[in-house]
């Protein structure tokens, strides 16, 4: 395997009124907001089949995550005992892929509208796949 | 953002007696079987406090998966209409994450037993984390 098959492509970003990491919730069921899923024109046919009421998991790439991290207090709190951050949703980790797990709104030519999305304006967009039943 | 902001570092591999990709099942549902998840050394501490009996989502990187798919017939068969690949749980995508929902049934040093497991001996690790209650 060469390292470039591990070269990830965004295929779009998110567009939402949440700007300020400091100020987005930690999880979606934590008062993410609506947001657009704007797909990038080469990659929009992907969406075909996509429908308003569908569940969608949707990978991000938390670009203003830290990489190094291996161990955290959960959800900042010092006074919690240190766990793996393969045993927590921290941001910060090896690879800093968000899971979101949403409902489609509306669809609009190449963007979804869905929610709940806690991942800021801008975050780029890695993968789409469906909830199975 | 610089394009190695987009670098995954495999964590760890899949130990599995599933070898062969046209043998192995579409789903960890339909036939998945146990499975090790050998962490690298180095990212071993991460996984402090799982547990067998934990839930988790592993994301895995399908190295073997086309990259310009777009349009699929779901599960390869001809008869069904083309949906797009993000409307689907094809391993051929623009990044070929993949996504699975295990049990830890055994930790063991640098390694965690879960089943039910469907990618094949050998695929890469890129995250592991706690399905949210």
């Amino acid at each position: 395997m060469t390292a470039s098959n591990y070269f990830m492509t965004p295929i779009g970003f998110i567009r939402s009124e949440l700007t300020d990491l400091a100020e987005a919730p930690m999880q979606g069921s934590e008062g993410g907001v609506e947001a657009w899923l704007d797909l990038k024109p080469q990659f929009a046919q992907g969406l075909m089949g996509i429908q308003p009421g569908d569940h969608l998991i949707v990978l991000t790439w938390l670009h203003r995550a830290g990489r190094d991290t291996l161990q955290v207090h959960p959800r900042g709190r010092q006074e919690a005992p240190l766990k793996g951050v393969f045993r927590t949703r921290s941001q910060d980790r090896p690879n800093p892929i968000g899971l979101h797990e949403v409902t489609v709104l509306e669809e609009a030519g190449d963007s979804i509208k869905v929610a709940p999305m806690e991942a800021i304006h801008g975050t780029p967009l890695v993968d789409i796949k469906p909830v199975l039943a």
